[in-house]
């Protein structure tokens, strides 16, 4: 039994996408932030640090974005969302801690900065179609939500993070993505500050 | 073969203690901030975003305190650094994401951030002797390098975080943390910004 709470356009979407290209049945909580939901006893014993999303499996919680996917990804390996061996899924985790460790957080040092942070993605990802390797991987749909998010705060020009925009494009082009922006859509769109 | 770069005293300090918890023979692989040795082309095309720690495993480099930590431990399950199951594995994620993502950017962001940071750790401890569970993980060796390194910058008085120190006095008591330090102090602790 999965139960997913989430906010809509928030960081859970891309744990959302991941369940939609598992094809898992789960159950959706939308927690609102403008209504402190994340901020009840009931809610911060799922997540002390009072965030979405938060996956729990079975009664049991998984916080933070990266261990969702990868937890999602191990458990149902046949959606191939990680390659197969040892080294190659750790390059993955490894894409995944910088986007979470690096990027995410360089909004808050202002346009250089996240500019330059989007830039050294882009010459990560070069002319592979995904972030890791030559096949899909929870670390693309991590990739594509951020970029999904901020790129209307880089002030992208013509030509700016040619290879993002590729990534971009094909991300939205899949089933998964499109469903979860639709359902998360009709939900409204809500963003932390 | 298993190679690792690191800076004594800096984040890689984490797989350091890792692979000698395992017992794994390894290159050690000091690298200088000061002599810019992580800028160098050679160093670049290993990380390119320019930080230890690298671990180069039979030519395939991972990067990022989390993932290596990760391989490693799953790598060597005999050593007992991850649970058995899915999601107790992927709640000892879960803390190293938050501490990676949340937690160690938050020195920017002044003392009073930072305490915040390091109170919500000592409360999500508790009374437990180990971070996630009842058993020592990879979520321990991470969380001790982060009090170790910047408990001096938190203006710690007496009785405050009362749960991270008595786990810091646990962790120094490890003989592979205390040949860690040992190995790395010898060589000279140098610091990034």
């Amino acid at each position: 039994m999965l139960t997913l709470y989430f906010a809509p356009g928030s960081s859970s979407m891309a744990p959302h996408i991941a369940l939609r290209e598992i094809g898992a049945p789960f159950e959706p909580r939308p927690v609102s932030f403008h209504n402190l939901e994340t901020r009840t006893p009931e809610f911060l014993a799922l997540n002390p640090a009072g965030k979405v999303p938060v996956l729990v499996v079975d009664g049991r919680p998984i916080t933070e974005v990266l261990a969702i996917l990868t937890y999602l990804a191990r458990a149902h390996p046949e959606a191939g969302l990680l390659p197969g061996d040892l080294v190659g899924q750790a390059q993955v985790l490894a894409w995944m801690s910088f986007l979470a460790s690096t990027v995410h957080p360089v909004r808050k040092q202002g346009l250089e900065a996240a500019r330059a942070a989007y830039q050294m993605l882009d010459d990560m990802l070069g002319g592979s179609d995904w972030a890791v390797g030559d096949h899909y991987s929870i670390a693309d749909i991590h990739l594509f939500r951020l970029f999904w998010r901020f790129r209307g705060s880089l002030d992208v020009g013509p030509g700016d993070f040619p290879n993002l925009t590729r990534h971009y494009d094909r991300m939205m082009a899949r089933p998964a993505v499109m469903k979860t922006i639709e359902v998360e859509s009709a939900i409204g769109y809500q963003l932390p500050a």
